[in-house]
């Protein structure tokens, strides 16, 4: 799509445009906002928005980082984000933290936390969005990131709290997963647990100059645990590395993993595949949640539901039979079997 | 309700009726073979047949029963069922594994499997349905329990092969979710991982006659596992036993921890909050999966969809913007935004 031929984009969103793609900050931190806005209108531009800048987009590595707090993530996307940017890259910070919703700000996307990064002339830290449910959150931040691509950063890091369904919203939306543990055996159980290291594309045990020696228990751990599940790609097994942030020890090899897995999946055409697939399910996603709203919303089920539930509670009907009475009721669509 | 008062019940669900309340097996077999049908008219009869039965439901002590193939659950529940039927019991045994939708017949389902407890009068043995996805297999599993309920069968175990999501799906269904393992430790880290340990009401190691130490091992490394994970329930941690359910070992134990786990929960009214909860998602379940079912064959979406889904890959639209076309082309809702 050529910028002169365009449809109808408001005047405001044209200078956004612009501005996006001229890299400059202030215009792509409005257009965030533009997009994180909850108002129908704002949204409406957003679309036309995000969809104009869509040509420009999906040229960075996504990579995304969870850890739980203490853990030192902080610290490590500020070594590795100074570090890629020393390499000439420029690097966009973004963060899903659906507790900032309750707080009415993100503690994570602070930029007091990232000092010298948020001070380098490439480098771009946008908090949480504060307001939504986890999907809402996700999908926000999903779309930061392409408005970020679009600007042309070409490493952009997703970053999510070690804790809830976030890390697997932020698996579905990213190349590359990195698991940031500490150096004792305790973590691995909880990671385990959620499912979320099946998501992991890599591991990496942070504060190793603290305890080198459980450093390399929780190394060989999580590489005995990682050999029982089956890797996502046949051609990539996910590495466990050690590292120390503060030290920045261990960053070229972290990044040299990260440029690895890169040149590894794109020619099998996993890398494309993966992107292609977290689209769909992006959408699909949207889908599910918009049918289910609409469907809650609708007077007829909004009238029935309180009943009908009562009577599912009391053994009254069963919740087959109490779903269809509601589906029925929203008349959405000609159900014919009663 | 009484039945004289019932409404119009087709002739031959009449008979199913009032066969399953005298518990005699053959019209509980065919009122369970209308259920799994799916015709629409017999979907109709059953939806009436089931509410008209549901009053004499719900009396039973719900048990699910997960492990791997060789754990040896055909053998414990073989085991245990002879063993509660002598203590006065009725037991019903059900199946949900989806894979035999594959097969065209359940082999865990196979009477063959458990041959003195299928010949025992107040045993009733009935393999997976057949057909449909997991989804639908488990909504009939969950409607043959509760015909089993209205027959009179005050035990009903549903068992599921440890593999994938059926053991969520039968963990949705159960008071009570047993997890019987191997006395090696490499199982563990499998059902961790996911995420059925969460659902475990109770854990058995089976075969301890094999291996006593490696038994004890196990139930150690068990337990030590089971700490770190928070309980469902502030008034039960999930207790690890072990047990041979070929030499009849442990079974009496096994019973006790039942029969405690229900009379700890009855008072504290969680062991009801749990059936009114899962009695509420099984009807959102199926509210979810039928709007995605009818938005999936909507003609409008069957037209458009491969072109937008098209698009998404090839990058000319959002996944977002997608969505939205698709759901303004079904026009299901009232959508204001476009």
């Amino acid at each position: 799509m050529n910028k002169d031929e365009l449809p109808a984009l408001h005047m405001d969103d044209r200078a956004f445009f612009d501005g996006v793609l001229a890299c400059r900050l202030r215009p792509l931190a409005k257009a965030i906002t533009l997009i994180e806005s909850s108002r129908l209108d704002h949204q409406i531009r957003a679309r036309s928005l995000l969809n104009a800048l869509l040509p420009y987009t999906g040229k960075a590595i996504r990579l995304g980082i969870s850890g739980a707090p203490g853990v030192g993530k902080s610290t490590f996307i500020e070594a590795l984000g100074n570090y890629v940017i020393d390499q000439g890259h420029k690097l966009a910070v973004l963060t899903v933290d659906p507790s900032s919703a309750a707080t009415g700000g993100s503690i994570l996307g602070d930029k007091t936390r990232m000092e010298t990064l948020s001070q380098r002339a490439n480098a771009f830290i946008r908090p949480s969005p504060s307001a939504g449910n986890l999907g809402g959150v996700a999908n926000k931040t999903r779309e930061a990131m392409l408005l970020c691509e679009a600007a042309g950063f070409d490493v952009v890091i997703v970053e999510t709290v070690g804790v809830g369904q976030s890390e697997i919203a932020v698996a579905s939306m990213v190349d590359m997963f990195l698991l940031l543990q500490l150096p004792n055996a305790g973590d691995d159980l909880q990671a385990i647990k959620k499912g979320i290291v099946e998501t992991a594309d890599l591991i990496a045990i942070n504060k190793t100059d603290l305890d080198p020696r459980a450093a390399a228990v929780t190394k060989a751990q999580w590489q005995s645990a990682l050999k029982m599940l089956r890797p996502a790609s046949p051609n990539w097994t996910p590495p466990v590395l050690t590292l120390s942030a503060l030290k920045k020890e261990g960053l070229t090899e972290f990044w040299n993993v990260v440029l690895r897995y890169r040149n590894t999946l794109i020619p099998t055409g996993e890398f494309e595949e993966k992107r292609r697939r977290q689209a769909a399910d992006w959408m699909w996603q949207i889908i599910h949640s918009r049918l289910d709203q609409c469907f809650q919303q609708h007077p007829a089920v909004k009238d029935a539901l309180p009943g009908v539930t009562q009577k599912v509670f009391s053994g009254c009907i069963t919740p087959a039979a109490a779903a269809s009475s509601l589906l029925e009721a929203a008349q959405i669509f000609d159900f014919q079997e009663s």
